[in-house]
């Protein structure tokens, strides 16, 4: 493994002297900042994920607040998901793509009020790609990133320890519902969402005496349920299903090979960028789609650039996150495999270091 | 110092696995994808650069294609410098700001014919802003990323290496030159360029093959030059006065306050991005600059986030990049300080850890 060096353009966080003080092994850059990837070791974060609770710093899931008078009609075409249904109470997931239709992030949108939005990204620069387009079409917004740091708590005694810090309501948020909740007299939004299954809530905080503040009283309030610092976890991710932008998917593929065509309307709003592609039959249609894929191997080297998959040494796809997984006792995989070769139990290879390892395409997700 | 996690979202470059067998010790990640940044030390592989030469993997500088009947008209409103003298024989370093006049990135742009353009940019992702730009305007052109990667070829014996490998008409290009040579039967795109003072040249590759063969074409050639694998080096560099996108600016800055004033015309056409603001007196009369500036101090820690100058216990600017000097027996550095305090041979202080440190503003880099 190779060190990381840090300058103030991979930025750190509110809280990264929190996480370096918590034992933290390695980072990632995502969106230019610091996101902890590794504590005690990715095997032993994902058992305590799952048995007990974790502080994330995910401050890397940047805000683009767009606000303005004509906030509300630049969102409606930055996706083509259907925003009829948003409401303040619940975010909701909208792919975004450009105008040839391909990925360009799967960001989650946060309605705060008629004119003023927050988009909140995975990995690419989605500020100059709606700053370009408000800019282009001389629309009247503001397009900009928010003080605004999130704090996820995640694993099976969320909950708890949630309801201890902001009080029984926030027991009352349903999946994806968001809400403010009162913390020091500060109100703070919330939301009953992170990138993992086993339960939880993300904490949008601004400024940081009150960051600071949060994670500590997360941490006192925790410690009999042996609350952690952590982060995204590659196993759990990978085990759940949980598509990462820029591994599993990039602006080489429609939403529709990234299984996202469910969030989809029927008929694409003609308004939105990359619906005249997206509307497409052929495109509706795709010829490769992401799946679940589980790897009969235990030691595997990680996976840094897509694994081709084979079929009678044809190449059928590819293996884009693995990692290996104690639970399950495989390894787990995520990768974007041929329509034809897409099928529940399918078996497939992949040839690593010269060695041919048995791949099961998956009807859903390990977790 | 931290791990650095690696995936394919943290894209490895056509050179990755050269570089790694190179001996790499630390990466940063840059328009997300690795950057070599030391090999044996920083301190030793700037002594190195400044005597010998280096290959450098800064496939990181990532293209962005403009291509169609309207890309002359997008490439021109994208920056506020005037385009009336570029050419197909000269790059151009072209600041580039939003429409509030602040920095976005400090690419260099190269013509390759009347209706196609590269822009080769630092460290954000301005496909997405310059796709953004064109979709809202409804501007025919294509915006893509193409398969390009840059070596540089570094050094004080980069010109001696350069010669063995493309002939002696690559002796010919000036500063910023830009033309084709042969290399194993292709041409390649070749600019007299590099993000250091010791000279040297860019080299643009298409195809991991010809990546590969060029990548050991010039260390075969080089073996008696004592040619090395190197990175940007944060010694050198900040020595050199030389600007990084993230570190030194950001969109907070205009391009007047970073000292690019001089690239732009006296009035900026209206049609650019940003002229409304850029075209204002108080904006051309900055109230802070950047500044190289001398730091007291033989081993300070590693400078992650600004540093806070002082005067009389008052702020009046920070230090962005900093790195202890061999050569120059004091810290180097690179800052932004407020107008008032910007004269050559200002003393103002910074605070680290509780010591105080002299910094002294200079009229000029190091190198």
């Amino acid at each position: 493994m190779s060190f990381l060096s840090i300058s103030r353009r991979t930025r750190k966080t509110y809280f990264s002297e929190k996480v370096i003080a918590s034992g933290v092994k390695a980072f990632t850059v995502y969106n230019r900042m610091l996101l902890p990837t590794v504590f005690k070791s990715v095997e032993e974060d994902c058992r305590h994920l799952k048995s007990a609770v974790q502080v994330w710093d995910v401050s890397v899931q940047r805000q683009v607040e767009i606000v303005g008078p004509d906030a509300n009609k630049l969102v409606s075409i930055i996706t083509p998901r259907s925003l009829q249904n948003l409401s303040s109470s619940k975010c909701m997931y909208i792919p975004m793509v450009n105008s040839r239709g391909g990925m360009i992030n799967d960001p989650v949108l946060i309605k705060l009020s008629n004119d003023r939005y927050w988009v909140s990204i995975s990995d690419s620069d989605v500020l100059l790609w709606i700053d370009g387009l408000a800019q282009g079409l001389g629309f009247n917004v503001e397009v900009f990133e928010p003080d605004v740091s999130t704090l996820a708590v995640q694993g099976p005694k969320a909950l708890t320890l949630m309801e201890r810090v902001f009080g029984s309501e926030i027991t009352k948020l349903s999946f994806f519902g968001l809400g403010y909740y009162t913390f020091n007299n500060t109100k703070l939004l919330i939301s009953k969402s992170g990138y993992s299954k086993q339960g939880g809530y993300e904490i949008c905080v601004t400024g940081k005496q009150t960051g600071i503040m949060l994670w500590d009283a997360l941490f006192e309030a925790g410690l009999d349920l042996n609350v952690r610092a952590g982060g995204p976890n590659l196993i759990e991710r990978v085990e759940s299903g949980l598509l990462s932008y820029g591994n599993d998917m990039t602006s080489d593929n429609t939403p529709f090979e990234c299984g996202l065509g469910k969030y989809l309307p029927r008929v694409i709003d003609e308004l939105c960028i990359g619906a005249s592609i997206l509307n497409k039959e052929d495109i509706k249609q795709p010829k490769q789609i992401i799946r679940s894929i589980a790897i009969d191997a235990s030691n595997l080297p990680q996976c840094t650039e897509p694994w081709p998959l084979l079929f009678n040494k044809k190449s059928v796809g590819q293996i884009t996150s693995a990692s290996y997984s104690p639970d399950f006792n495989t390894t787990v995989a995520i990768g974007m495999v041929k329509m034809d070769f897409s099928e529940a139990n399918t078996e497939l290879f992949l040839e690593i270091n010269e060695k041919p390892y048995l791949a099961m395409v998956k009807d859903r997700s390990f977790n």
